[in-house]
């Protein structure tokens, strides 16, 4: 796989007030990080196009500036569709046409966080909770463009030790959770429902479902097995595992930004 | 695949009150051969059994026998596992005990009927509705009974013209329509959505989910593969091929009834 680097300096203008007298180490947050991977996505976007809007803290500054180039006349004729509910809000909020893969069953471009990002472009999503729909929008893309800050970049799928998500039906989920743990019990899977940390009830998704968490302590392997194993159980309904899907991947570091093309 | 055939006449004494002094043709109505090979299949339950208990014409047939033969004593210490609320219902009006499998995550038999059976033993359920929890149930069963007559036998999968059905999330279903249909269109395929004859609203099922109905007019060909394929589209949930589950199909026909085993 090719990768194709396209560094950007990062202008230290509106972060150092100092810069011109005295330079000092320029020190971005995480958030800024996200930031700029956004920022960088939405460049991608052209006039006349529909754009798939991701959910989460880093696709949220995505939405946010496409909501700006539309006010500011830069682009016209987008329509968004979006990931969930909560971007569904964002964009409406924002003055974004919206639309749905039903009148749109292809769209141009979909922009979107993730949670890990293996060195093949494979990617760990739905953390967010919206892994279905962001599934059923991406898939649908003809590009889909993967903004995160370097912090996501694992050496293999699991290799954060955070979350890899399962969407499965709320009916005897104890016995789907059980199901899912040993199945990849050779990776040592810790498997837990996610709940509100609030009330402590399940964790409802966009769809009424809930969501298993998974922990691994080891490499879970041939990732397409993995995730064929996890649809054949019956209460499972979609799984985070998003494999060959990433068509570009920009990735916002310290030191700048990289983009990243499927070859 | 070995075929154990284990034929029984059929008994006219309760059919053909003529039948002493006046032979005659036995004509049996489908539902009469429904509660021939549900009678049948209840003799393979034990006392002290965890059974699943199917959902359907046939199924309710083998569940009224279950609780008869625990009234009448003859059967003991059985857990009913209901595949679906309307036969939670029914056995709970016959006092037939009943758990989850979140309690017996093992079951040592499941009875229930099906749409199509092919020379395999693979079956397409959930004309009824019920596929999601009854592949739960089922696929968590040492012994898998299935419960026909005659006119469910087919040469190959879809072979019968009528519906193979799809359990789906309700966001964008005509989006997943579409999808399913492309998917087998070499099987030349119309995908409906299942509505109540009522109402023509979208039939709901106990998941809240929708059922999309494929019908198809050539042989869909590698199961193994279509069934993957259907669960890959993100909005799909669960779909009514059951493949290599049935341990056991019993069929009843004009001459007798069939008992063949898997190999």
């Amino acid at each position: 796989m090719a990768l194709a680097y396209d560094p950007h300096f990062i202008g230290s203008e509106n972060l150092d007030d100092d810069a011109a007298t005295s330079p000092s180490p320029l020190v971005l947050t995480q958030d800024e990080l996200k930031k700029i991977a956004a920022y960088k996505a939405v460049e991608f976007v052209t006039s006349g196009m529909v754009v798939g809007l991701g959910t989460g803290s880093t696709s949220k500054h995505a939405v946010d500036r496409l909501g700006e180039l539309l006010r500011q006349g830069v682009l016209t004729d987008i329509v968004g569709i979006p990931t969930s509910k909560r971007t569904h809000e964002q964009a409406l909020s924002l003055d974004i046409p919206l639309s749905d893969i039903e009148t749109h069953p292809v769209l141009d471009l979909a922009i979107d966080g993730a949670d890990e990002v293996d060195p093949e472009m494979n990617l760990v999503k739905g953390r967010g909770g919206s892994l279905l729909r962001e599934k059923m929008i991406e898939c649908a893309s003809k590009k889909f463009v993967v903004i995160v800050d370097e912090s996501k970049l694992v050496d293999y799928i699991g290799g954060s030790g955070l979350a890899m998500p399962v969407e499965i039906v709320p009916f005897c989920w104890k016995f789907t959770l059980h199901m899912l743990q040993s199945l990849f019990q050779e990776a040592d899977c810790v498997a837990k429902l996610r709940t509100s940390s609030e009330t402590g009830e399940p964790y409802v998704t966009d769809n009424s479902n809930y969501i298993i968490d998974l922990y691994f302590k080891k490499n879970i392997g041939d990732l397409k097995a993995a995730g064929d194993a996890m649809l054949r159980l019956p209460g499972v309904v979609e799984h985070g595992l998003f494999l060959g899907m990433a068509t570009t991947v920009i990735v916002a570091g310290k030191l700048g930004v990289t983009v990243k093309n499927k070859s």
